[in-house]
């Protein structure tokens, strides 16, 4: 598709939202408003006994407490792998010997740009990294066997595809 | 968490982007900026041989033929359900018989209020229903056997997290 014009109609924190008119390839043309997020990384991090999960206040979905494996937002300029390396150290300090990306998703390609990508690491160790001021972060040390279990009360969507896809 | 503060910075088409004073449960207090979605559903519709997905063009990821599965965004008043019912005879020209919630996922609650509520349709039947002037919608009919292997190459988290709980 080509994309005919674009005006930016609010310049937000994290994300910027974009009136946007392209021409697709059978020639019709469509307006679309889209939210432009600069990309994101979840990381799968596990070893023989357990997943390394973490749980912290979501306000945009009004939850107290959500479940998710650690993520972050793409810092300019940084890379997928080195973003994944730092929010790993940050979120739950640890570093990782072996990583590989085990899953690329488009979170809601309908009207966000935002494209995640889920990272495998293992050969885990102790590692340093420093919070941001207003996270608040509680590591949670899922045992393997329970991971089908807790499933069942996990809603974030980048979270539930690595869990399904960790190797049994 | 208490919300203390709402302030809209962006009435949008399908969004509108607030940014939100909360408290939390300990006491802190944080700013967020927040997009605020109505709500979604999408359908694992099948049967004995296949599963039926939908390819479309996804401009806000510039992407010309996305492979998904049926969904739409909620409207005024509709319910999940209704909701469904209606996108899948939109979308794929189909009723179905028994219809079960199979998951609810947030598709990137870092930032985005929605709520994705994935559907199992099955006894299904021809029905009617009118795409929208400019939706661009391809029927695709999956067979069940290829499932794993079409795995690779879709990125739709919640399309994802749908065909990874495909029964076996």
């Amino acid at each position: 598709m080509e994309e005919l014009s674009s005006e930016k109609v609010h310049a937000g924190h994290t994300v910027d939202v974009s009136v946007k008119r392209y021409r697709r390839a059978d020639g019709t043309e469509v307006t679309r408003e889209v939210v432009e997020h600069p990309g994101s990384v979840a990381i799968l991090a596990y070893d023989d006994e357990v997943v390394y999960l973490v749980r912290q206040p979501r306000e945009a979905i009004e939850d107290d407490a959500l479940l998710e494996i650690p993520a972050g937002t793409l810092e300019p300029g940084e890379g997928e792998l080195e973003c994944a390396q730092r929010e790993l150290a940050e979120e739950v300090g640890l570093a990782a010997e072996h990583w590989h990306e085990l899953k690329v998703v488009h979170t809601s390609p309908g009207v966000l740009s935002e494209r995640a990508t889920i990272f495998a690491a293992t050969g885990l160790s102790p590692a340093s990294g420093e919070q941001d001021a207003d996270e608040q972060i509680d590591v949670v040390r899922l045992p393997r066997a329970e991971v089908k279990a807790a499933l069942e009360g996990i809603t974030d969507a980048t979270t539930v595809v690595a869990l399904l896809m960790l190797p049994t």
